[in-house]
């Protein structure tokens, strides 16, 4: 077996560029409505959703079934191929991300880890190869805006060689 | 002028039913993802996009300029004739929603009020007349999910006879 020890890096809009959006109001385009009691941040994800081939976007939520606490060792990615993904936590925490671009064989040496300051949210890029959502509190819940439709869009890949770590 | 006390109600999925969904895990359909580490409750506002008229779904965050405390008065209300639109909190808090049934002509008399958990968001369905977002915190913040496309795709109404005032 090969260690493999990730040391989570802050989350920014250009450094996660190669796996999809940073969702937050930081940097992003603005405009007062409602006679300026309301800023809107807009347009913050490229939603891919493929409607083309029958996708529809849809919300959902998830919720932690277990504690997860760091140093945290990462056995297992997945990816979406037909569509975008989004995840925003449903309280200011930070969320913990583990990212390879698109790609039919990912080396764990591709991937990078990433924590955000608990007022981000991400959009994962069709494809991206990710880790499964872990919190240090079970129950917490995030909003997901993906894809529904036709196919079978999700591949998950297994760590057998190397045991890979995420630490802060 | 003519005065309307509205008490808000509690927000269920069934009181909200003629104006769209209560985007909640109360009661929603539910399965494990991620070997069971994660529970998914799946699709749960009806999104509706126009995508035959050149809609795509959006993400946006919304951020209150102002602090806003009951008792309020309701001045304007809005509504979106080509798409739907959800919120839902960035904190666990309380959301306040004043809706009326799509048409062309609501009463006041038609508006309910409600006061959401907390620990839910709601998806107007296209054309459904809404009150603009508030809260008692500046700055506090929603994620948005609705349609971008051609089209003017809000109406404003103002109360001009009617002093509607909201309240627990």
């Amino acid at each position: 077996m090969i260690n493999l020890n990730v040391k989570l890096e802050p989350l920014t809009q250009e450094a996660f560029a190669p796996f999809g959006d940073v969702i937050e109001i930081e940097g992003a385009k603005h405009f007062p409505i409602n006679c300026g009691t309301i800023e809107r941040y807009h347009d913050l994800a490229n939603l891919d959703i493929d409607t083309d081939n029958g996708g529809r976007a849809i919300v959902s939520i998830m919720s932690c079934n277990e504690t997860r606490e760091l140093p945290y060792q990462v056995k297992v990615v997945e990816r979406h191929p037909f569509g975008s993904q989004a995840f925003f936590p449903l309280d200011s925490v930070p969320m913990i991300v583990f990212v390879a671009p698109a790609g039919d064989a990912p080396k764990p040496e591709d991937f990078r880890g990433f924590i955000t300051n608990g007022r981000q949210g991400v959009n994962y890029r069709a494809g991206v190869w990710h880790m499964p959502l872990i919190s240090d509190r079970k129950g917490q819940c995030y909003l997901i805006v993906d894809r529904a439709g036709p196919g079978h869009n999700c591949e998950e890949l297994h760590f057998s060689d190397h045991v890979i770590t995420l630490s802060n």
